[in-house]
């Protein structure tokens, strides 16, 4: 458990403040604070602890053999968000990172997990990516998922406790429950690096992210990798909206991008030059277009519900929660047995920016 | 003159500190406070006004209509580094922006202008861009300036006075003295944005940086606008310190760049995508290759001094300046009637990052 003394400390530092959602009252870490990582949830006698921070290695070589001494399972890594999904008394529910109960996830976990996990299992916490075209959050989605979303469990938590099960107990009861799990690569020592090397090429040529190193031990260290696949991607999604996030984002990618290709021996061919120049040109030119004719820049998302209420609520706290974001509901209709929210998410600093700059106003840089 | 109050104020924030270099004592400021600009200088009966802040405008068209009401002048605007030149005592000397005496300037300038201007005229301050390959602090430099240094006058201002010289009084200076002069386009009305569209384009043909725009009038107020030539080029040449400069260095550049070509009717080829990630790719790569051989990341800067004394002022200037460069002097020697000195910067971020990250290093982001 945490101490008592810890999260009155938060509290006042407002690093934790009380939130009140789908009839659950509950207290939400919206920062690290001290060992607390943010997205840690108390509810009356639970604690959901945040998912921690995973470190990124850049170099594969290298940094596995500065990481692991022991050998490590390989896990693929999903483009999608992270939740934690539990059992709260009658219901379960599902977390985002951040600590937010997620009306969206929350309604329609049923369809992609076996809920008799939660009633055989009532202590336990699944942690796992959502992805796929039709989700609120993120505008990357990966290649495999061609419509709507899947759930991808990684992890399995305690309520209460820090860390996670062993990867045997994970992978049996993923097993048991026929969970959608990420793919399992196998366990691995550093000196296999030159399988790993050519794994992480297929990957990159397949369109997925990477992957994440968990170590078979006690002390279960962890790192991630990325493709460089998936760093131009997050370049090309995200430059319509290039003032939303913060501009290292950019240049870590391609530092990132640079690394891959150096470690993998991939030459720096005219086409991966073009690309890099395409992810940053086209979206910022379909930003432009779009204010000229519509007076401000925005993307639409889509996404189906069971039920209109848990919409609604999506809704209701996507608008309470955006910064320097917009959220207007374009349309929510029956089609198919699903309730169908499509909705805008304007991005107000672009916006600004464009009507400034496109006016013929000054900037002092 | 500025209000002696402001100025104790200033110093007591730490806006304003004194300096003493190469015999003078004098009051710099270190930053803008209140309406003194960063750079200004106070000798003792002498203001020196720093070099005031010109917006920029990214849509040539909407801008020049939104900015300026009577006629401008239009200016070329060089890729190099701003000084102000003026005659103290029986000196003439050189203010950085910054405000501090730079010796390679001062010792080189009685090369390029003619002092008889400084002797007729002891209570006038040329502005000026020092620009070529062989200068000390920036590693861009114009295609028409082909080796060592050239100067470019572009404003006169007064002494203890903001603001410059009408601009007919300056091209008469600057005719009487044959100062250098940046190239003068001549005078339009926002009507004729045609024109400076076609002349923009040349100018970013011809790999030039932009223009600076002049209202002739009281107020004269002024904006710059940039060549995508300059923004690509500014990409390419940093590329490779990349942690040096603020990442939104990169993001505004891409933002110029795009809003360019969207004005100028410039096609989205291929070619250009090309040339954008190629800029940020082979600095990078370049830097990679670098540390692998030498365990540093560096450039190697050259300039020549007629006097060894000014050489060894730099080195010290720059030494103490420096903000996570490390600065190393290879050699100082004759050559041909010149003191030839060459010296490393050394990029700490780059090389401390490069280091970390090529050994395996774990990165939280």
């Amino acid at each position: 458990m945490i101490d008592v003394s810890i999260v009155r400390e938060a509290v006042k530092h407002r690093k934790a403040r009380s939130e009140s959602f789908l009839g659950f009252e509950y207290l939400r870490f919206s920062d690290d604070y001290k060992d607390v990582p943010r997205g840690t949830a108390i509810f009356q006698d639970t604690v959901v602890w945040g998912y921690p921070h995973i470190g990124r290695v850049f170099m594969l070589e290298k940094g596995l053999k500065e990481q692991f001494k022991k050998p490590f399972w390989v896990e693929e890594k999903v483009d999608g968000y992270n939740v934690r999904i539990f059992k709260l008394g009658d219901r379960v529910i599902a977390l985002s990172r951040g600590g937010y109960i997620c009306p969206f996830t929350t309604d329609r976990l049923p369809e992609f997990i076996n809920l008799k996990f939660f009633e055989d299992n009532p202590d336990l916490v699944l942690c796992a990516e959502v992805a796929g075209p039709e989700n609120p959050y993120i505008e990357e989605s990966p290649p495999f998922v061609e419509e709507d979303i899947r759930f991808f469990v990684f992890d399995i938590m305690k309520k209460n406790e820090e860390g996670f099960l062993p990867q045997e107990e994970k992978l049996r009861l993923v097993e048991k429950y026929e969970l959608p799990s990420v793919e399992v690569f196998g366990k691995f020592t550093s000196e296999q690096v030159g399988e790993l090397k050519k794994l992480l090429l297929k990957l990159n040529e397949e369109g997925r992210e990477g992957v994440v190193f968990k170590e078979d031990s006690e002390e279960n260290r962890r790192a991630k990798y990325i493709t460089s696949y998936a760093n131009l991607s997050d370049i090309k999604v995200t430059a319509k909206n290039m003032l939303q996030l913060p501009p290292e984002y950019y240049t870590n990618r391609i530092l990132r991008l640079v690394l891959f290709m150096e470690e993998e021996g991939i030459e720096r061919t005219e086409h991966l030059y073009e690309e890099l120049g395409r992810a940053f040109i086209d979206g910022l030119f379909e930003a432009i277009e779009q204010f000229k004719k519509e007076h401000k820049v925005y993307r639409t998302f889509r996404c189906r519900f069971k039920s209109r209420d848990n919409a609604v609520a999506l809704m209701e706290l996507m608008q309470r929660t955006s910064k320097h974001i917009q959220v207007i509901q374009r349309d929510l209709k029956e089609e198919n047995g699903y309730w169908v929210l499509t909705f805008d998410k304007v991005f107000l600093n672009m916006t600004g920016l464009l009507g400034h700059l496109l006016s013929g106003g000054l900037v002092f840089d």
